[in-house]
């Protein structure tokens, strides 16, 4: 069901409410929301603003916001106590005065009845909204939301007041400001993500300069990601129309020149990818794990459905543990030590054999911020792979403070299981 | 070392810079940590912001931003992409060129060097800074940040540039701009912080109600700590100024209410304490994880020198592994499964065999979001601890998603691992 524009969202800015979010006690999870959401509706946004619960900074920061866009999406400062200003400022900024809403009003009774509370009267105070708006009803608490339509130095504004708490405000989004939105837009944007390894963002960025500086539609630019280079490519459609695909030529041409690099045209996360692989190949992994101290593993773990693939891993610290229950020669720790090609490939090798796996890496390394020698800096790494009884290895100098060397050792980790289940596909 | 007050630092604005920010794909952890700082220190912040990577627009925002507080911080925007352009319009707001550093220079290729690569030329525009500004180093990557102090109508104001990496930002404030804050504030403030575990925080609160509702000097608040509950009590002194300690009676009334529940008077987390004791006692630790698959480990794994009193663990997520590596019993499995005291226990005693320590902490749960079942649903956990021979367990039903119950569980079982090794400490 289209419905006549009675005003056109191109633009929108999201205005957190809450002092909370000043003095970093709470982390802005609601603009995070609803940027995605705004995105993945094909509306731009170009601020994101948080105010505490001032009136007059509050009022400003409205103004200034609707200047800028064509919504303004507010959330929090809606509750029932003194601080809670939103709604009544939102109704100063659009020119309107707030009113006695009856829906809002028996929806706030009838909570509270049914929760075997009675209303305090300060609770009313939610029920007044600004004259005009379009009440959005609050099914996972009391506040009320609204939007409001006006007319704002010459054109069409709207603001929508959302309530602070996460599972409030996601659901009046989803069930009520959603749908409005859908009908009051007319683009929408596809995006899609190329992941890659070994190479640095600056030198990634060289090879497709000139496809970065056409700067048309669809889009390329760098996308920052721990560890790792990602470009995001965007096409902007217009809504409800079938239009050519002008993405995949795009990755087709970024594939030509990086995709030695690339593993991952999608939204997957390297550990996910390797899951996929395995569980494809119906084959097991284990790992076994040094400086890296069940960080991998973690990682892994935090997949649902892991199980069907990961069997375990030892975190093999101590040097004695990486003989007795990896089976790690102590002739190779004496002559190599635990931070050797030697002691990777033994460890991989141990851990195969003991988690009974078809693949299993081993990391081993020095983290710091100790235990450096000139010949092995601190933030030297060795990888190593037992792909059914076909072993390799890999090392790297990796900088940074400990958190980091452990890091990117673990996406290094993925990244050569990755190799090791993706060549022996490409061969077969 | 008390330095002339070239600019007199009381309030802050941060301006994050992304447009990864703007489309909802990255959640903004580093203004969350930036406002938690700036508290700490004592600096008040009205408003925040989030801006593209956007040259008209960005500048647009530093302006406005100047004109409401002393001090801008900005986070992101210094890669060595075209996209980068922070530092450059943070010098054009502040009325400065651009013009190349050779300290940055320097760390930049020495930085390249010690990877093996060699540096791409838009690498070099990273050591391109405002002139005058004092440079800040960046020991986590290649874009080193600037201070920038100059006069803005009429008044003196700041900028400050941090990196977009959460790494190397936290690093780079740590290392040089909360040391340069320091010295511009008019106040100090003594915070200490009291953790404890095994209570909700709002019946916490009830038990102080008193205390945090008399608001002060000093203050009593609840802090934000994921998975325990913390308070935060917090002394206004005037800078460099001998004066009496008020926190210490304060706390002392708080332990005579609380400190069943406290686990920590300070600043470490319940690792670093674990950690401490083992230390002090001489003795080694083991974990055997199923359910968090090694992020007890990696977390231990986090503290350096940690290979003093860590051995290693065994990830055991697979039945087969917990039976032939930590020698859980098949019958225990049979009978009460993997998720039961009996192999909580089992597992505990299995990896302090393997890995010959003093003492064992294990972990067997359902994280879901399958698994569940009327018995045993989503979030059942056993904890297992094998101390010197003396087994202990424990049985938490955790709410939440995957991550949330893995996370917990974790926490929960240093939160054992501080109780087996406190009590002895207490009774020896």
């Amino acid at each position: 069901m289209k419905k006549t524009n009675d005003i056109l969202i191109e633009s929108a800015e999201i205005v957190a409410v809450g002092t909370e979010l000043l003095i970093g006690q709470t982390l802005n999870t609601n603009t995070y929301y609803l940027a995605n959401q705004l995105t993945l509706l094909g509306i731009n946004s170009y601020y994101q603003s948080v105010v505490g619960d001032n009136p007059e900074r509050l009022l400003a920061m409205l103004k200034t916001a609707l200047t800028r866009a064509d919504l303004v999406i507010t959330s929090g400062g809606l509750g029932p106590t003194a601080d809670d200003v939103t709604m009544e400022l939102a109704a100063e900024a659009a020119g309107k005065k707030l009113v006695l809403d009856p829906v809002s009003k028996q929806s706030i009774e009838d909570y509270f009845t049914s929760m075997g509370r009675t209303v305090s009267d300060n609770n009313w105070k939610q029920a007044m909204m600004p004259q005009g708006a379009l009440t959005m009803p609050n099914n996972n608490g009391t506040a009320p939301g609204a939007i409001i339509v006006f007319d704002y130095a010459g054109k069409k504004k709207a603001i929508a007041c959302l309530p602070g708490p996460p599972g409030e405000l996601e659901l009046m989004f989803e069930q009520s400001l959603k749908p409005w939105l859908e009908r009051r837009v007319n683009y929408e944007f596809e995006h899609r993500f190329l992941h890659m390894m070994g190479i640095g963002e600056a030198n990634a960025e060289l090879e497709i300069k000139d496809l970065i500086e056409r700067q048309t539609n669809p889009s390329v630019a760098p996308y920052a990601s721990p560890g790792e280079v990602c470009f995001r490519i965007t096409q902007r459609k217009m809504r409800g129309q079938a239009e050519a695909d002008l993405i995949s030529p795009l990755v087709e041409e970024i594939k030509n020149r990086l995709g030695q690099y690339i593993y991952e045209d999608g939204a997957r996360t390297l550990p996910e990818i390797v899951f996929a692989l395995l569980k494809e190949k119906n084959q097991t992994i284990s790992f076994a794990e040094s400086c890296t101290a069940g960080m991998i593993s973690a990682k892994f773990g935090a997949i649902a459905g892991v199980s069907e693939v990961f069997t375990g891993s030892v975190v093999s610290y101590s040097n004695s543990s990486k003989e007795q229950i990896l089976g790690v020669p102590s002739a190779i720790l004496q002559q190599y030590g635990a931070v050797s090609k030697e002691c990777a490939e033994a460890m991989a090798s141990g851990v195969r054999k003991v988690m009974n796996t078809d693949l299993a890496i081993s990391v081993t390394g020095i983290a710091g911020p100790d235990g450096g020698t000139p010949d092995k800096p601190v933030g030297t790494v060795f990888l190593g792979a037992d792909y059914r009884g076909q072993l390799t290895f890999e090392k790297h100098i990796i900088r940074g403070n400990r958190e980091k060397i452990r890091t990117v050792a673990s996406l290094r980790a993925f990244h050569l299981a990755w190799r090791c289940l993706k060549e022996k596909s490409d061969n077969s």
